[in-house]
């Protein structure tokens, strides 16, 4: 490979959340010719078992173990660092470091650190995230870290998330964009003062409908992980 | 990984086009959740030397030395068969085939198989291209065999496409849309009945401006690549 380093990314969790991690990575990085960009390689592995069903109890196959399984073939095949453009599958993050001698560049403590530049301390901060996320608290765990509070949406506020993630993103159908402004609507009702887009599917309907370009408050994961993998690779962020 | 085949994507070249492929494959596959995905590993090699530089000999950094080593990386890695989203580079496909055990989809033959299924076998069809595939002659000679002729832009068209290519697209910069219109124009004036978009740069930019919905006769070598890949990994092109 070329003399930068070599990114690993563990993907698929979904599919299309990965395509738009590496188009995000090819757009972000200050590039003018092919061999400006970061050598990648991206497993899609969407056969990996639903990450949500499993924490929350309505599925045995534990996608963790095979997520490990993924890190240790990327690192055999010669990656300097990892990436995981999902944030539910955080949760399985201890497991997958465990298994391989390369670090792991943190989604959720990479956004709530950007959330931290952008909004005052101690401000209450949104989440929009699936329900496996929410459950595993990963995200109210690194905001308390920070000082700061998490505001979730009402219990139908989640069940649109979920709907929108499931039915509609992973589906490859049309999304409900109305139904997820109004979730957005809720969670600053409630206080808050930054809103984080804790799903790489919540990420495919920004990038779609240009959401982080008209308001400032949103905090995209993906688009932060794509910021922070450039930078880490050692080039420039276009801008 | 799962019971499907693993597809390897020699990529990188361009970073652009790779990632776009990705999206391709992911937004065709007939899919309800993630797991009806393919199963994928995209080798995004950025650095790899540039393939029409070597070919016109303004360069001696051999791309397809880089490109069979890849392969063999990627067949190492498990992968069932192997799909190269960038024509120039299968000037280069002997080379690559020789190094491993596993095929390659080729995306000149199957574009022109594409050709020939939408307009009579011996019409004179359009190439839009690098000087570095047209110089490889790959679509003339894949053409020839199909009983077909093919329709070169003229000098100031071809020099066109190349400032597209290169200084537009793979520099990150706003395509040119009124000059592409142009040289697909002068193609058509000497006769195409349809044009090639035997580019991978090209086929971004028409996924941009959604040219191929609006134009029947443009048929883009991405597009074409995507769904073989899908159908190739027993899964169906939605539709």
């Amino acid at each position: 490979m070329s003399d930068g380093p070599l990114v690993g990314v563990i993907g698929g969790v979904g599919p299309q959340a990965t395509a738009y991690f590496l188009d995000m990575v090819v757009r972000l990085t200050d590039a003018a010719r092919d061999q400006d960009h970061l050598d990648m390689v991206v497993l899609n592995h969407a056969s990996i078992p639903d990450r949500t069903a499993f924490i929350l109890g309505e599925s045995d196959e534990d996608p963790g173990a095979v997520m490990a399984e993924d890190a240790r073939r990327l690192a055999a095949f010669g990656v300097d660092f990892l990436v995981l453009p999902c944030n539910t599958a955080h949760h399985f993050v201890a497991q997958i470091e465990a298994a391989v001698p390369v670090p792991l560049v943190h989604i959720v403590d990479e956004t709530v650190a950007e959330v931290a530049r952008r909004v005052p301390g101690a401000a209450p901060v949104g989440l929009l995230a699936t329900s496996g996320t929410v459950r595993a608290g990963v995200y109210q765990r690194a905001l308390a870290a920070a000082g700061a509070s998490c505001v979730l949406p009402d219990d139908a506020g989640q069940a649109t998330l979920m709907r929108i993630i499931y039915e509609q993103v992973k589906a490859g159908r049309p999304v409900d964009l109305a139904a997820f402004h109004e979730v957005v609507a809720g969670v600053r009702a409630r206080g808050a003062q930054a809103v984080i887009l804790g799903c790489t599917e919540l990420s495919v309907v920004a990038a779609d409908h240009r959401l982080l370009e008209a308001d400032r408050a949103l905090v995209d994961s993906l688009d932060v992980l794509a910021r922070r993998t450039i930078e880490r690779a050692g080039r420039r962020v276009r801008g």
